[in-house]
């Protein structure tokens, strides 16, 4: 059964001008409207997923285009209803005019992600998989692009899916419990919840977990570059930028003290935030300007580089960077020890020795960049069980991941209180309640769905 | 026959995000190498003009996105080759991974254009109608899409083949007296030789003369408004733009001093250049300065609007203005007379009426603004025998067809002087090269090739 009962047409290809443009439309007069603009050919007797050349005209005979027509019948498509796809030469005057006139003749203009909507309401993919399309279209970087491909293949959701039917099974025999009060028997042993929750919990805990990452791996990981005016930022940012040059882009800081480069390391993008304001300032004010300054960069920091010049660090500067990452306590700090070339020796001192994790380095000859990559990587990537298939990137399932926990807690509390059933069957309607919003398989509000889809582009 | 015997490949819809992008290959090896890269079906099986759906992968497994393949065989393709697309997710990092695997894969990056041109090579089309092809992506105008659109229908190229037959009737004539000199025999009436050319050279001519407002339609007409700084300029403008604002764009102009605004008056597009350092301007110098911008403007001009204050105009400062076009007398003038809602008296002065074309205006009350528009497209329109099928937008057909009316000027001189047949032949040979260099119907030096598909976007 179709969702709606009207067609929706939208320019589908990037705005600009390209080779080829395509418009496409979805619903049930889809066939129905081209066939109208296309004299050369029947198309509603033409069979699904063919293709058809010919002239685009207006019934009143105006020639379009030459175009050349896909044909999705029998819901064998994208969205799960009819779908035509009307591929143009890619000018945006003409697939502007061919889609004013699809709308002409029964067409309604496509809302943001609409299509893709379609196919969500229509079953031909769960909610998390239509927001994995998103993410798809927008990824910038392979591990990006690698973890929304598996979250539209189903990885995610079927993680979640799982969850959802062990959830679903307790609710049940807790319902079954409630049936027969007067039996006062328990369905369910409670030692087996007890530890069926936890593996709940835990699941969720590592998918929500991997959301801080995930989210990273999406937009970027940020990386603070942080040190005193001579510890050689500078140095440094040019040489971790150095071989990858060809694939670096500039991108204007958003305020005018720090710079951003994007350093890409094995398919992960790295922001590298360099404070460029401490780097230009020269005076005796750098532990007040600099700090000043460092703690503006660390707010929107996921790892933090801080830079040691071992020719000058003293205990006192040491205080100083203590001092400001009190306030950053989760924030992974890597202490760069740098200009090691100039270090002659035997030993570092104490207050550095106990700095961890360590590289020493030499920025200005390049010595040991390369760790401080692969360490980057690993920070990523490491201890946070990253697998594509168990990365949340997506604000809304963290925040119901998170809803499930607290559910779960409360079913654990009342547990351990030995509340009636009643009262555990309605947190765990709370749990279930959140995991299926997340697939979509539950029913849906629809300014959510609205405002989910709203994030998409057009024609998508 | 193939022209090429390798295959290439190209992202073929806009850069940036969409919600669907396109690789395009074409060759002997497309359907081969997609083959290799889409593990779910054997494409090599399937049917021309059939859309298949499933997973691209490398051969090593990598899953790179969900795609529907366009199948194009056995030569019913755009290149006259076989053509595979490769419809994506619109994500720019996808669209390139999934192009560098197939040039992993035995595919070579395409050159611009050089799907139309390998079209072209293989007899899809001629090269005025691959030409077409490029104008029709950029058209940004109805008139523009029109003309482009009729150009690649062909309509253009038939008028040529026309011209050309005709000529090589008369070369053929010629030829035949060559072999037959001892019988002292003409094959061709010379008085129907003369008229034949006459014929052939008014035809050239009239597609000569299109050119300039052909190139217009193509490009864009510019008007040039002129006038005294307090004649009303920028209100006539604002007056002109007034109904149209929706459509209007703003253009940085080429110099400070001038302002560009482009208003569309039944398809075409008509671009308002202001004299802003006029208007500016409030001295005593007006007519020195004045006339020196102008003139800048009036290279650029297609058509002139001047401006004339009725409540100040006067004998020299029309004199001011017939100096300035002495220089420009091809450019077509309409003389605006504005303010005529502050002019009582009875009869324009002499000096005035005399002007034609003349238009009585009142911009601040928009009095006759729309007369003003329908003479600009009337200027466009009229006189200029303009239909789509006649109109020349190519620089490069238009010096061509020079080339004709030159060879064909000899011919007749030729005649005129009785010179010998073998003298006639030579020029009408020149005719018929230049001529056929327009269609491709002749053997095309490669460089000129590549230099007009260069010209194309990637892709197409």
């Amino acid at each position: 059964m179709h969702y709606n009962q009207d067609t929706i047409a939208a320019i589908a290809t990037a705005p600009g001008v390209g080779a080829i443009g395509v418009i496409r439309l979805s619903g049930p007069q889809a066939i129905e409207i081209v066939n109208t603009l296309f004299p050369s050919k029947d198309l509603s007797k033409a069979e699904s997923h063919t293709l058809h050349y010919g002239l685009l005209k207006t019934p009143e005979g105006e020639l379009l285009d030459e175009v050349v027509i896909s044909l999705f019948k029998d819901n064998k498509s994208y969205t799960g209803e009819e779908v035509v796809e009307i591929a143009a030469h890619g000018s945006p005057y003409i697939l502007q005019k061919i889609l004013e006139v699809c709308l002409q003749h029964g067409a309604r203009i496509a809302n943001r992600g609409e299509f893709t909507q379609r196919a969500f309401l229509n079953g031909k993919m769960d909610l998390a998989q239509a927001e994995a399309v998103a993410d798809l279209i927008a990824a910038e970087s392979e591990a990006a692009h690698k973890t929304a491909l598996n979250q539209l293949r189903g990885g995610f959701s079927k993680d979640l899916h799982i969850l959802r039917e062990k959830l679903i099974h307790f609710a049940a025999m807790l319902e079954l419990e409630l049936d027969f009060p007067e039996e006062d028997v328990e369905f369910v042993d409670r030692r087996e919840l007890y530890q069926l929750i936890d593996d709940l919990m835990l699941k969720s805990q590592v998918l929500i977990e991997s959301f801080g990452m995930g989210n990273a791996i999406k937009k970027g990981v940020n990386v603070a570059i942080i040190g005193a005016p001579n510890a050689g930022k500078s140095t440094l940012l040019n040489a971790l930028l150095n071989e990858e040059r060809a694939i670096v882009s500039d991108i204007a800081g958003t305020t005018r003290d720090t710079i951003e480069e994007v350093l890409n390391i094995d398919g992960v993008s790295f922001r590298l935030i360099d404070t460029a304001g401490i780097r230009e300032e020269a005076s005796d004010q750098i532990e007040e300007i600099g700090i000043l300054k460092s703690k503006n960069t660390l707010k929107q920091a996921d790892i933090v580089l801080l830079l040691l010049d071992i020719t000058t660090v003293d205990a006192e500067e040491l205080k100083h960077w203590n001092l400001l990452f009190k306030e950053y306590s989760d924030l992974p700090i890597l202490w760069l020890i740098n200009k090691m070339d100039k270090w002659k020796e035997k030993e570092l001192p104490d207050f550095i020795q106990n700095l961890q994790p360590q590289i020493k380095i030499a920025a200005k000859s390049k010595e040991n960049i390369e760790t401080i990559k692969q360490r980057l990587f690993q920070e990523v990537m490491d201890g946070k069980v990253w697998q594509e298939d168990t990365v949340i990137t997506n604000t809304r399932h963290y925040d119901a991941l998170r809803k499930v926990v607290i559910a779960l807690k409360e079913v654990k509390n009342a547990m351990d209180n030995e509340v009636g059933s009643e009262f555990l069957a309605i947190d765990l309607r709370v749990a279930l309640q959140a995991l299926g919003s997340i697939t979509g398989e539950i029913d849906m509000d629809y300014d959510i769905l609205g405002t989910i889809f709203s994030e998409f582009c057009i024609g998508k």
